[in-house]
């Protein structure tokens, strides 16, 4: 048997990344096979970015790689749960914590989260 | 400015659901834009099935439904984060607690998770 079943959505399938001490959900991502396989083997969680069209280790810009401490697969093989340990206390390139630090309050997105650092001080490749 | 960007995935958006008390994914879903409408308006968790091309309310069988206690939508809005009182304490079709109740070990999935009641006794309409 197959782990997972690529063929519903292209290729991918979508990835819940959570922490592996508080159970906070950090981010959601996708995989395709190549993803799947080089996270497992390496230990660092690896995504496929649809906008890039291309692979990416998280963290290989920003240092805040993601250690895969547990794999869980769901009951229709196409969803997977990662527990990881976040190096640099943060997840999302926007410097919060984790990418949900917004809140739907009353129609309306309030910010929810924990800002750790600012986007500016760490993604300087591009801008230099 | 749109909650939701739903023009990533063919009108689709990720839900992530987790328990609002424990932190527990329980599971992962797609919503359309009418599916997000109709759970901010009637507080249960309503999804769009792709296999069955159709809106379903979760729980709508088995009475297991999701109220939703909290909505966090992503940095690049197109991800959705549900935190849920899952009523009936079981999310997954199969009776488990969660959809995510296999662990990847050494290669093989593991079952890690706890079952809550048999399915044959929760979804009998399609068989009876």
């Amino acid at each position: 048997m197959k782990l997972l079943d690529f063929s519903k959505l292209n290729g991918l399938v979508p990835v819940i990344v959570q922490d592996y001490k508080t159970n906070e959900v950090l981010m959601q991502a996708f995989m395709n096979e190549s993803a799947f396989k080089i996270t497992l083997k390496t230990n660092k969680a690896t995504y496929f970015s649809r906008s890039r069209n291309k692979l990416w280790t998280k963290g290989e810009e920003s240092g805040n790689f993601q250690i895969v401490r547990a794999v869980f697969v769901d009951c229709d093989n196409d969803s997977v749960l990662l527990k990881v340990e976040q190096i640099g206390n943060s997840a999302c390139h926007t410097g919060y914590r984790g990418c949900y630090y917004r809140k739907l309050v009353s129609g309306k997105l309030k910010i929810a989260g924990k800002r750790i650092f600012k986007p500016e001080s760490v993604y300087k490749r591009n801008s230099n």
